[in-house]
């Protein structure tokens, strides 16, 4: 994520603006699943019936999962620190994501997710907090934390924790990104194993997709940080930006954006800079390019029609919006519905296939990737995950 | 409190109860208090509309009280040290009882509330980890946690945050009794000041009642543990229960319940433990006899009315329902109406007088206090403490 100068911006602020009027008293509410009329209600509900469930529990604690709200609960958790394309704005400001966030989960996966932005920015920390308030609830969505912290702080909470940890900024991306990327390939008669990939950006987005891409057959990517394509010889690399110059070494080459695009069949940008018209140009035929920094993509969506057959970027005004509501309701859904100890690399793979699926027959240059409000992709997502989960041994549900 | 033998009590595990069929599922959702139909609802609620609203609280933090659903919400904390009179049963199985009081807190004062249940029992790892996750919340109730950890933890909490920290378990209790006591003076015309005042149980309630009472002058008061009389003559005492014996230092004399009680004016049971008919029929005329524990009175409410004029007790199928849903709603919903950045001895006291008052002039031995279901009580206590805030300048929002 690009840091933006927050002070220039503030003459945004307008409290006649209908995102502030919506955004008012924000944007989600706590509601009593249960009746609460009168003394008989309480009873049951409270003290001193709710006496009974507790004991149940500690006689049992798989009895929590049927008998609370735990299970079908993720939290939503940020440090504050790599916020949209605003960077390291402090977990106050991070609030309204995190309850849009929290509202997308319920709307299209019927989870219960709650908003959770921490005053701190330690990783140790972080990691430690999140362990405490682990009995809270049944999944854990860090969102927007800087890269590449994030990463160290989802490996040790995936190593200490057996509920799902699920870094959306990584891998909702990551899957929504290779469900695009197959139908495209689809579209364009090509193969993973073929395609030669470029990838725009090294940061949370860059690493999963790389990742996900590598996993699914890709051979040939390179990835570029801000200071051209990395590969070992470097000397300015942090751990994980040396893993992905070892994970390419045998096709990334020194050089510049657009040295890398030259010949290329696929740009991923998930930088937010900016590429020039020249070096889309200089992509292999029927390129496919996706450029998805919000809200200004790398290149604008019709000057890349210019010169590649399938074009996409995460806004709503163009089409084949990648947008990660695509992914993380289904995601959670499917592993709350059957208790996942983990979200695993074949869940991922196995969500990205499912939203591809939909689109069917209807492929074409401008249908590679299904709408976010299309009702089917929640479901599907889940069922993807689910039967993965199954099929791995990583479901404590059985249903 | 006292820890009950659960292992004894598991019998009580039957699925056909009312209780488990309400429980199942857990008692409480997240809703969205904004539409999201389509994609312009998603460009509003979420990216890119939602960036200019995280880009004004970074510019002022103020922004983000009016434009965030945390100004209203709060956390209700435990570690599962203490729950009910069920002991240390942990943090999963506190849980059903955590979302009971959430969905009171909404149902009551329509304040959102959220349950967290921590894995940790250290005081240490508790209070720096509700410090890192006060961004998240407009307030913290403390809830379940033993004593006398829960003394410290409230104590550090409030030193640090400039958000209402409450432990129910001490002041809610303390309010809703002054309340009742309030009133039961008031129909056998008694002063604070010349009662005598037998306080059976020295945990969070003990502790916090003796508080109130004292500063709303009442000076003859004994507390007892269950070693008897709390004195400065006693070997047995941690810091707490020190400082009880020298707050009564003026009046306790080392004894047992029965003697305590003899001549006393009002006894208040917060103890779980029981009293003997023949104790209670050693008190003063006109008696007032509040026993609290729950769901079994340290005195049976028909025994106790052979000898005392006023009898209250926690259960609803008695008269003079003392329970602390009277005061934490209203109390929460005044304080973050005024965004007060605590919750004062003086709001305290004021809400327990806004309870009484309420009953008026229906007051009656078996109506000192109103019901849990009167929709007077919220308002009245809010508003109770909305201006006392003002007062005594705690109040952030001027209205």
């Amino acid at each position: 994520m690009v840091a933006t100068d927050i002070d220039a911006r503030i003459e945004t602020f307008d409290p006649e603006d209908p995102v502030f009027a919506l955004h008012r008293g924000g944007k989600m509410e706590i509601s009593a699943s249960v009746p609460l009329r009168d003394a008989h209600d309480l009873s049951l509900a409270y003290t001193p019936g709710v006496a009974r469930v507790c004991e149940a529990i500690h006689a049992d604690p798989e009895v929590a999962h049927e008998y609370t709200w735990v299970s079908n609960t993720v939290a939503v958790i940020t440090d504050g620190t790599a916020v949209l394309g605003l960077g390291d704005i402090g977990p106050a400001a991070s609030m309204p994501v995190m309850e849009g966030k929290a509202v997308l989960f319920k709307q299209f996966g019927g989870v219960d997710a709650i908003p959770v932005a921490l005053d701190t920015t330690d990783v140790d920390e972080i990691v430690e907090t999140i362990i405490r308030l682990a009995p809270t609830f049944g999944g854990v969505n860090l969102e927007d934390i800087s890269s590449p912290r994030c990463f160290e702080i989802e490996r040790r909470l995936k190593d200490a924790l057996d509920i799902p940890v699920f870094h959306d900024d990584q891998h909702g991306t990551a899957v929504v990104v290779l469900a695009a990327l197959i139908n495209a390939l689809r579209l364009t008669d090509r193969d993973m194993e073929d395609i030669k990939v470029v990838i725009s950006g090294a940061g949370a987005a860059g690493v999963a997709i790389t990742q996900i891409l590598r996993e699914s057959g890709v051979r040939k990517v390179s990835v570029l940080d801000r200071a051209g394509v990395i590969h070992s010889g470097r000397t300015d690399l942090n751990s994980v930006k040396q893993l992905l110059a070892d994970q390419t070494s045998g096709w990334a080459k020194p050089g510049t954006v657009d040295d890398a695009l030259r010949g290329a069949d696929v740009l991923i940008g998930v930088s937010g800079g900016t590429i020039a018209e020249s070096a889309v140009a200089g992509m292999a035929e029927d390129a496919i390019v996706f450029a998805l920094a919000n809200p200004t993509p790398e290149v604008h969506p019709d000057v890349a029609s210019r010169h590649a057959r399938v074009v996409a970027t995460g806004r709503s005004d163009f089409a084949n919006q990648i947008n990660n509501v695509l992914v993380f309701p289904g995601i959670f859904r499917g592993a709350l519905d059957v208790r996942a100890t983990a979200i695993s690399e074949s869940m991922k793979i196995a969500a990205a296939h499912a939203i591809a699926d939909l689109v069917g027959d209807d492929l074409a240059e401008s249908y590679v990737i299904p709408s976010p409000f299309d009702p089917r992709v929640a479901t599907a997502v889940a069922r993807a995950v689910t039967d993965t989960a199954r099929r791995e041994g990583l479901a404590r549900r059985p249903y």
